[in-house]
């Protein structure tokens, strides 16, 4: 069976992920590449539901360990219907947000602890693993700027100070404990020179 | 704190756990004890949205790991919004179905492995397990006779015959493995018998 390579995108908000996958993502297709660029729930009908629970604003009484049991939910249908079907059709897939999200979110934002997110992922996902993920680095206090000049804040938007600062923690976290798969872009450079030192970890991979 | 106790009804379906667990119900109030009865979702709005993506007869395309998440979620979600307030104000609280249903359903009916599915649940209960669990026992055949006859039959009752022998075997594993906190109640005699014996074991519970 052909194998495509499972490429993600990790990083606090206002670190510009989706902007840059999409920079990614054109830039492979025009040369030649045959990828797939999705996010969960990415119009899977069980994960958009899902997803449509977690995010509901009226859902305050959300409980930390239920909220991490619902993104755990909603990534595997995500991945079994959408990543492994593209990885068996030899395609490269970009994810943007993947297992580290929770890992920073769900287990340092919400202080679950890292190893019960980390277990409880696992169970979700099995042995698809990430073949490269790109962190997109940015500093703490400009991620916090441009969230806040969003319109249609989200549940997860609204979070204090204190919430996003456990996140860039966690992802420190991820960076010492997976360093053998991520690699660090600095995303204070210009929105060009983001994607092309993306691309050029992604060339490696799939060479 | 005045610390309730947390009974819970387990056993295939068919095998009368909701009608026992009611007359039990009942028969307590009557005797003044301050109790509450409860099943998964319950009525708590959280618990209700994943309860209605879980059993939607749409979703065949759900992953049997996603579906044990899941339940997972819901469960949470009920014990933290309504068991544990039930049990600091001291209350009997009698729950139809917790995590034994989820260790014999997911683990065993679907195949995901009795430690997977407990690690999980362990992770959604913390240290929330019942201190009396009754198992309503009933022959395979005659509890599968019962389900036959309902009508509004949900995404489960429509399992194959397999699946729902999984379970009884999942069961079997569930009373081997926490046989110091579960008791088997033959649910082939009466309904008033059924009731009394339930009565006996929670009376040495509370006592």
């Amino acid at each position: 069976m052909i194998q495509g390579k499972f490429i993600t995108f990790e990083g606090p908000d206002g670190a510009g992920k989706t902007t840059v996958a999409k920079g990614v993502l054109e830039r492979l297709k025009k040369a030649g590449i045959d990828c797939l660029y999705t996010r969960e729930p990415g119009g899977i009908e069980i994960a958009e539901q899902i997803r449509s629970v977690i995010l509901n604003p009226a859902n305050t009484a959300m409980d930390a360990r239920t909220e991490a049991l619902l993104y755990a939910a909603s990534r595997r249908q995500h991945l079994v219907e959408k990543v492994i079907p593209a990885l068996n059709k030899g395609q490269l897939v970009l994810c943007d947000r993947f297992v580290d999200s929770s890992l920073a979110y769900q287990g340092y934002g919400r202080n679950l602890g890292f190893d019960a997110v980390y277990d409880l992922n696992k169970f979700a996902i099995e042995n698809y693993f990430p073949d490269l993920t790109l962190f997109l680095d940015i500093d703490e206090q400009k991620g916090l700027e441009r969230i806040s000049s969003r319109e249609n804040k989200d549940r997860l938007d609204m979070e204090s100070l204190a919430f996003h600062h456990r996140v860039n923690q966690g992802y420190k976290e991820v960076l010492r404990r997976f360093a053998y798969r991520i690699k660090v872009v600095d995303a204070s450079l210009s929105i060009d020179e983001v994607i092309e030192n993306c691309l050029a970890y992604i060339l490696k991979v799939i060479a």
